[in-house]
């Protein structure tokens, strides 16, 4: 079988299409600047060159038509007809309350993404523009959308409350819901297979760490807490975004900067982070050059990421009551021994003990933990599309 | 030499007189309704009837006149003349960065409180106007500023600083700052010396639960970092107050309210925390009645309320590396062993035992943890007046 993976965003589209009968990737793409002048589409196949095609694309819809028509372009393509297409799986950022786990589009599901622009303003209306898109160029091929947020349902109450006045969950949907799912359950599962135990019996931690970056507590396979929050602004410090701050400064900064609440919430989320700290840029990797050369800000802004991802860490323990697993993912948990290394320091008292030549090691799975650490530490690609193609999958099969 | 200790609020006052060579309270009182209708002053002496007054207090300067006179009282007093009171120590809420200990104050000192107002604009301005009325009244009387965050001024930048733009702090001072110092202070030492141990090598964290709530990590008898923030809104859910929350939630509210951000601000402040869940009160008290009762709502608050407590302890045990002594103070640290029940339980994998039967105890030192736990626990009364009163002392003694 083989299954079209679609991640839509306002004005960019990536996907993948996966064999599933091999969990092999046939095709691997990225459509940008969609409606926007200079449209382009960059297509990969393991051992061509790259197939790039740009021509205007005033919607979704014509760049999932230039998506199609690369797959199964005589010279560039991959497959010989749509027709080979099983399915197509879609992320989608927000699924609320409803959706505990991954499922088949319908026109109930549609009115539920509808439902859910509230929660989500920036990031549901493309996956629902992507979706429509595709169910009229491919109107007989069954779709699923996967959650960012499925994956945290399971949380309990007392992790996923905020202490407000409690009409603003029922009236509002205020609470937690947490993001990044596909990937922390990815990892958690990769790990447990790592390890060689079932996932019913372990109590892993892992950790997201990219220009978002989350951290999940998840206890026999379920996820019970998470950093993320009603938005991807809350818990941790990222890229640009704040993370947790003391809620008192947004109506500090309205008052002392003169400005709209929007506006503050826009800076929260696009000026703040390691970005705001440091000054120099919202991407880790110039931030650790510009550290490299003394800049003491640079350093800071590292320093109190790392700070704040290891007393998750310490908080997550205490939630799970004890940690067999840890584990780093996603660009910086990947290719950052560094950061790594600052987290793991000091967690000694929890049997986790990082072995620092095991450590030294980019974007491969790989345990990283001393032989004598009672707690297993790992770094594991992520591989949120073959998630979504899995789910995908097991949902039109069962269907 | 004895010392009044002073702490005054926007319209109460409480205080306390202190015999320092044998550190025995020779009286302590309330005034309320300072500067409205039904102006009372409440006085308390060991082995006697309370002392009560009622006639109008116009400003706090009346009040303090009062305190003063109930103080040498021939019949109600417990000193024959002013002059024996040899210091006055003033709680004061917020410092700001200056002030790392408490001071004695002079007009330098005085200048830098006025700066302070803009950071605690609701605290500072009752302590100043309370300094000055007793500078009046007392001119030749010396008095010390004992700051609520000055304990919390050791914490290194990761801890202190939020991940916002850079000059957010220069300009605005916008840090974190924390609250309660000088009751963390004052158990962290009375756990070390209930320990029989040198500060200097241990691993707290004091856990300061009341209706306003924080946990501190202290290391080596310094704070290293505290749950409360720029302002004590931030951290744990309280009585009235919300603790953490995804900043976001703020102009979500001021958009689905169609309310000011000012208002929502007083919303998070004094309708949120365990009175916005459970809907019953901000007092623990009533809303373990309610919970026991069956109300769903006001048990969720004490789970809640809990839960948030044990994740700081795991938090703060990352940051200090291991810890060896937690300490429950305040209200409900003092005086709920259900608290420091639900608050422990899982906290085995740190090392920390909880003693259930040790820990049937209300409001007096009392070591709680089971004779093989690795972490000593503690439930210690706090005693903020006598650490006001020593510092005072101290600081009158050197200059």
């Amino acid at each position: 079988m083989k299954v079209l993976v679609i991640n839509c965003g306002s004005s960019s589209l990536k996907y993948q299409l996966i064999n599933m009968d091999n969990e092999s990737v046939l095709a691997k793409g990225l459509v940008e600047r969609i409606g926007i002048e200079g449209s382009i589409l960059t297509q990969k196949v393991e051992g061509r060159d790259k197939y790039i095609i740009q021509q205007p694309m005033k919607d979704h819809k014509d760049a999932i038509k230039l998506v199609l028509n690369a797959l199964v372009d005589k010279v560039n393509g991959v497959i010989n007809d749509m027709s080979e297409i099983s399915a197509v799986g879609h992320r989608v950022v927000h699924g609320g309350e409803k959706y505990a786990s991954s499922v088949l589009i319908d026109d109930v599901v549609m009115k539920s993404l509808e439902e859910c622009v509230k929660l989500a303003p920036l990031h549901n209306p493309p996956n629902i523009i992507g979706i429509n898109a595709c169910k009229e160029l491919m109107p007989s091929t069954p779709m699923v959308a996967v959650f960012d947020t499925a994956f945290h349902q399971t949380m309990p109450e007392e992790a996923y409350m905020y202490a407000l006045p409690y009409d603003y969950y029922t009236d509002y949907g205020i609470r937690k819901y947490g993001f990044h799912g596909t990937s922390h359950k990815y990892v958690a599962s990769k790990a447990a297979e790592a390890m060689g135990k079932d996932i019913k019996d372990l109590n892993i931690i892992t950790c997201h760490l990219g220009n978002g970056s989350s951290v999940t507590a998840i206890k026999g396979g379920v996820s019970i807490d998470t950093s993320m929050g009603f938005t991807p602004l809350e818990g941790l410090a990222m890229g640009t975004r704040s993370g947790n701050i003391d809620p008192a400064i947004v109506s500090f900064l309205v008052k002392e900067l003169n400005v709209s609440v929007e506006e503050v919430s826009d800076i929260l989320n696009k000026k703040s982070g390691v970005l705001g700290i440091s000054g120099v840029s919202s991407d880790f990797r110039d931030i650790e050059d510009a550290a490299a050369e003394g800049n003491k800000r640079a350093q800071l802004a590292l320093d109190l990421f790392n700070y704040k991802v290891k007393q998750y860490v310490g908080a997550y323990a205490a939630t799970l009551g004890g940690v067999d697993c840890i584990v780093f993912t996603a660009g910086l948990g990947e290719n950052s021994p560094e950061t790594r290394e600052a987290i793991c320091h000091g967690l000694e008292f929890l049997g986790a003990k990082l072995d620092t030549a095991k450590n030294k090691v980019r974007g491969k799975l790989t345990q990283i933990n001393t032989d004598d650490s009672k707690v297993c530490i790992f770094t594991i690609p992520t591989d949120e599309e073959m998630m979504i193609a899995k789910d995908t999958m097991e949902i039109v099969s069962h269907k």
